[in-house]
């Protein structure tokens, strides 16, 4: 059984080993440059340590892994364009390098070799790994659609926000579990319960995703700080601010937010101030380990011995106490 | 056996039985519209009727065949929008009757759907059918970005033109008879000559595009006339007059193509007459009726009957002659 440190190292460089360099040159190019700026490999790495639970010969899913990985680094690409994001991973996004046309197509194209990466997959249950991934691709895209939906919608509720980002990060991560835990050709239950690890760690990381874009190190996050406040982002601190604050401060909040006039600056301090006053930095990470008990509770059902699990739970821990 | 028409029929009501109405609304109604405005289905009915050279349970081959036409209208979404056209079969474009960031999203969970209808299929050669989808897919990109290209590359040659119509048009029809063929458990000879067939009648069917739209009607052809003149487009007509124009010719296209400031119905009448001048549209149309009779070659080798080809030679000719 491979530590957590080997199989990140197996994934990275299994992907600076297989490069996407074909022709036409601005097709590619771009994918290989999204490809290799990095990211943690979460996806991948989890699908190779559920797998990993039971079975040692980890080239035999590499091949899915990677195409949850590529397909997770496509959404990326297309989602900066309809964000309008300058940079990702501290880096100029695709759009903003190129243009739109190129980082629409060059999507396009990743999301293909997705599907290019799990066909090379010779292994059991090809169908049903299909099926795991296709069904979490169009959930995936469900989920930011309701993102964009949030834009302009006036109240979104705690429920409301929870269930868009089980769609648009929780369940490909969950996915990456089914399918190496599928891959392996564990029992229905196993893979079942790894899912529903998946899913709660997925849960925790998109909260903690939040609160980092809020009270992070931008040196360390790789993102602009703020950058959610700026643009009035639903997300589980606003939502939650908006549902606690009451008098002269929902007064104050609520104007900060209708005022499109006020510097980028001021209006990250005043919001941020407003956070921690009403204490929802304290909710989102209460939250966030209610998800990530969960998560354990689930992979405890696992039928395989506690020692190999400890990776996963390491793991976990990892991504909860994470600066970036 | 069933007849073309029998044929479009089925493709036709299975379309319209099988709606894409799901939550979120946002996402899934443009996919309903762009696939309710209809077209000619070309590519599910030349599916249906390889596999019915082979066999008449026409019901198993519905889902591939489903499959390469969503994908054929996920890749219509996109190119609109990089095209920036207003207009498709005579409707507003979904990025205009919605906005870019609907149209890039639903494309992408429209490609998805593609393969989910493909994931539907249940009989045999089942990995064999989504290899030749998904490097077919990839091949539609690469297409897609040489046409690109072309826009700013300054000196393209008739066969870059070739090659470039070969990957964005042609193969997805080849494929889609070579799918056919199959999941009727045909010889791999019988599918790759119903591919060469396919490939033959796409190149026929590009080259009258191009040439409808220049000499169309916009009425029956559904899109506005002379819309390639107008972008400058380096479509077969054009590559092929800058081949074969000299002297007083060749200058009054080459300033009629750099004038930015001409009046569009203008351009259209010049660069109009110069084709009929030089003869490119003949040209264009002998370079169809070649690839049409060597499709005719193709269809030939497929080791059915000859009464069993002739309504797949019965529509080729209708697609060399239509006007729409």
């Amino acid at each position: 059984m491979y530590t957590l440190e080997q199989t990140q190292e197996f994934v990275r460089k299994f992907i600076s080993e297989n490069k996407f360099t074909h022709e036409p040159e601005g097709l590619y190019e771009p994918i290989e440059y999204v490809l290799s700026i990095g990211g943690k490999r979460l996806r991948p790495v989890l699908c190779v340590m559920a797998f990993n639970l039971f079975s040692d010969d980890i080239n035999n899913v590499i091949a899915p892994a990677m195409g949850v990985e590529v397909f997770h680094n496509f959404t990326l690409l297309h989602d900066d364009i309809m964000d309008n994001a300058d940079y990702r991973r501290n880096m100029p996004t695709v759009h903003k390098k190129w243009n739109d046309n190129t980082a629409i197509l060059s999507g396009d194209a990743m999301m293909v070799e997705a599907y290019k990466q799990l066909l090379k997959y010779k292994g059991k249950n090809f169908r049903e790994i299909l099926e795991v991934f296709t069904q979490t691709a169009l959930e995936v895209c469900e989920g930011q659609q309701y993102d964009m939906n949030f834009e302009t919608q006036l109240n979104v509720t705690e429920n409301e926000y929870l269930k868009m980002i089980e769609l648009k990060t929780a369940v490909l991560i969950a996915a990456a579990l089914k399918i190496g835990s599928l891959a392996a050709e564990s029992s229905m239950e196993d893979a079942v319960n790894l899912y529903k690890y998946g899913y709660n760690v997925g849960m925790a990381f998109q909260l903690q995703d939040d609160y980092l874009d809020v009270f992070g190190d931008f040196d360390v996050f790789g993102k602009k700080i703020g950058g959610d406040i700026i643009s009035n982002k639903k997300t589980f601190l606003l939502i939650s601010a908006l549902n606690i604050a009451k008098g002269e401060t929902l007064e104050l909040l609520k104007s900060t937010l209708r005022d499109s006039n006020i510097h980028a600056d001021k209006k990250i301090k005043i919001i941020t101030d407003i956070y921690i006053q009403l204490g929802v930095d304290k909710l989102s990470t209460i939250k966030m380990k209610e998800f990530l008990d969960n998560a354990f509770i689930y992979l405890d059902k696992v039928n395989v011995s506690e020692k190999k699990k400890e990776e996963l739970k390491k793991f976990a821990i990892s991504l909860s106490e994470r600066s970036n």
